[in-house]
């Protein structure tokens, strides 16, 4: 292959040849730039059969983006990695508190993990909500706790924690629940993953898609 | 399985079973940790195979560290992601160049990425050095060059970009080349892999392994 230094030209090549990969494959309702970005991030095409959408996620995300809203994410890698530009334009914020002090400190208190306490505190954000979690299954299962008791109410969960230990049964729990998802199925995910996810609805929601 | 919710709890458990789905394989020679971390970090047991070593890679760096160096990554989210709390006992630095305004803008004028700027820009680090790059492959091929120019000398490379275009090419130009290095073959890789691997060093380091 021909060497390419263009960064636009780069990723336009990338995403021709996941495509091709894919042999052609466009996904329909709003999936197709989740999906696709998300094997752009990982060069991973179990991503492909791996992700799984439901209650009309994409277009809540996208819809609530544009009105301003507060994402909140259980990884500062996430935090880091979402494109902040256009979220500055809409008057959305991006939160992680996983390194706060209280935080931690209520953690080893109780002993159990930042990312539960996390989700705790992520219930006196006052704006909409959408949460990106893309490390800890603990937040995912705090937060299908503290939904079904009417303390949080996210507009959509981007639940994509990876690992070993409580990942599978979190997600399925937030399949199976009652908020829009963008979920990642079995145990891959990770930071990259929900900042991709999240990237590709943020470039749609700018583009009017 | 029982839910777990004990941060130390989840992790030793984590290790436990990508150790049994690799049929109780240790790998030898400081490669252990390093595999098994990216693993744990990714749900991906491809990095059992892709992930190369050369040139006494995990000792050099384990020594780089302990001794004090700059570490220079291509991605803000490795930086983001690397465990400061060794580094900083040992007077070691991070730095990632991408976002720096006068990177960007010599990018811009000349057509290329601001990764391969920033592998420039490491030039003027007066520290021993260690490369993580995790995103672009274009940071890797300006840095083999700049190191056969007799311009850049560091210790090691973790080389793990991701992607489609000139990603295999310029990781083999690194697994060809004369500097200590630990590469992922193929596409696969990423700012987690990239974090996933310095921190599994300085993990190792810090408990003298």
């Amino acid at each position: 292959m021909a060497e390419i230094f263009d960064p636009r030209e780069i990723e336009k090549k990338s995403f021709e040849i996941i495509t091709q990969r894919l042999n052609g494959k466009v996904f329909d309702g709003g999936r197709d730039s989740v999906i696709k970005r998300v094997i752009h991030t990982t060069a991973d095409f179990e991503y492909a059969d791996n992700l799984v959408f439901g209650g009309d996620a994409t277009d809540v995300i996208k819809r609530t983006l544009k009105g301003g809203c507060c994402i909140v994410t259980d990884t500062n890698m996430a935090l880091q990695g979402i494109n902040k530009k256009w979220l500055n334009e809409w008057g959305c914020k991006v939160k992680c508190f996983m390194s706060d002090d209280d935080v931690a400190r209520k953690a080893k208190e109780r002993g159990i993990t930042r990312a539960m306490v996390s989700m705790e505190k992520a219930c006196e954000i006052k704006e909409k909500m959408i949460l990106a979690v893309g490390n800890a299954p603990t937040a995912l299962m705090a937060a299908d706790k503290l939904i079904k008791e009417g303390k949080m109410r996210p507009e959509a969960i981007i639940a994509v924690p990876v690992g070993f230990v409580n990942v599978i049964e979190s997600k399925e729990r937030i399949i199976n629940g009652s908020v829009p998802f963008i979920a990642a199925r079995g145990n891959k995910g990770g930071s990259t993953v929900a900042a991709a996810i999240c990237n590709a609805l943020i470039y749609d929601a700018a583009e009017g898609k």
